[in-house]
């Protein structure tokens, strides 16, 4: 069992009480005097702990995507199919989405964090672009690869609120496979190649039982569990 | 001197009155009930005539966009500076970013729009979308337009809100480089192709002297008229 110093505990208590929140309401309508209420503390001790609510919300999508990408990542190694490490960024991201746009409502609230310049600057996002940037591009800019955060970030968040808004009538899947095909695209490999490490990750991806509960727990298993 | 029917001068007065809101406080903050106290009409009046403030926006947007791509259109031609399409729509694009980041506040309302899912629907957005990619793919589906669409203006807004906010400290020329190579990396041209005509774009665009005046007045002329 985890033990905590007292304030990591009202710092994680605080933490478990916004996930119920910013996944039931999104980022933009979530209060954090709610959170402080769920947590059963003061409104003024949340802010001892977290600078603001975008601080809080930046910590928790980019700890989904992280356990996210690792279980994921993993599970690709342990079974070996893929060493290659765009391949293996590419079925996340595209399992990344399908979960965030299955799972209420992890898909509106990281979409809704765009409206306040957030999601460039998530850890995960950063860290995921800088595996298979730096892998591909040797002569890539600081000024290139703050760009391409933005607009990877940009295009996520719009396609996604696209679809949940139910102006893009496609499956979550179908959903995924235009989101790797970007990915393919800004790396600038040809037609050619994209159509054929689409379909590998597709096979693949489809192959992963990985399972997001509601509440943002990720783990590989069987689909029926929750 | 055009003349209106008297309806039609009232929803004439109050684009006008828009023009100065909207530029100055950007979307979010415009204030429907200020730009009909400044068009001399009752609010109720407004709603007469423009549905909400998202239809007034998306007519200026349009009318904007429209007017500005066609100066420069006309000038390419009597120049006979090109007769390539995707290069032409290009130079337009390059001088709208340049025009939206340098003339406050265009690139701010038009960035702003984008939290409304408004940008990637408006015709003209469209229509310059139509007039490249059905060139370049004869096999787009309508889906794939429609994602299209949606990325273009979500990369778009998130560039231009990112400059202006200063995350992006660079150039507004090197933004519509950037701009730029975006679209041509979406028609699937290769590095080699995209160099080419990157740089064919910029030389030509810089002898453009398109003017924007302060409240989206386009000619072609000394740039010192303003």
């Amino acid at each position: 069992m985890k033990t905590y110093p007292a304030g990591d505990l009202t710092k994680e208590k605080i933490y478990e009480a916004s996930k119920e929140i910013f996944f039931r309401d999104g980022y933009k309508k979530a209060s954090m005097k709610e959170v402080s209420e769920k947590a059963g503390i003061k409104q003024s001790v949340f802010y001892y702990h977290y600078k603001n609510k975008s601080d809080l919300a930046k910590k928790l999508y980019s700890e989904f995507g992280t356990a996210h990408a690792t279980a994921i990542t993993e599970w690709i190694i342990q079974n070996k199919y893929s060493n290659d490490i765009i391949i293996t960024n590419c079925i996340c991201s595209a399992l990344l989405i399908i979960n965030s746009v299955t799972v209420p409502n992890i898909g509106r609230f990281w979409s809704e964090m765009y409206t306040d310049n957030l999601t460039a600057d998530i850890p995960f996002h950063r860290h995921f672009h800088e595996l298979i940037f730096k892998k591909r591009f040797s002569d890539f800019t600081e000024i290139d690869f703050e760009i391409f955060l933005i607009e990877a970030a940009a295009m996520n968040c719009a396609l996604i609120l696209s679809f949940l808004d139910g102006r893009l009538s496609i499956k979550p899947e179908e959903l995924a496979r235009f989101k790797i095909q970007n990915t393919l695209k800004e790396l600038s490999f040809t037609k050619q190649e994209r159509d054929e490490m689409v379909k590998e990750i597709i096979e693949i991806a489809s192959q992963i039982p990985v399972v997001c509960g509601k509440n943002f727990e990720i783990r590989i298993g069987p689909k029926h569990v929750f």
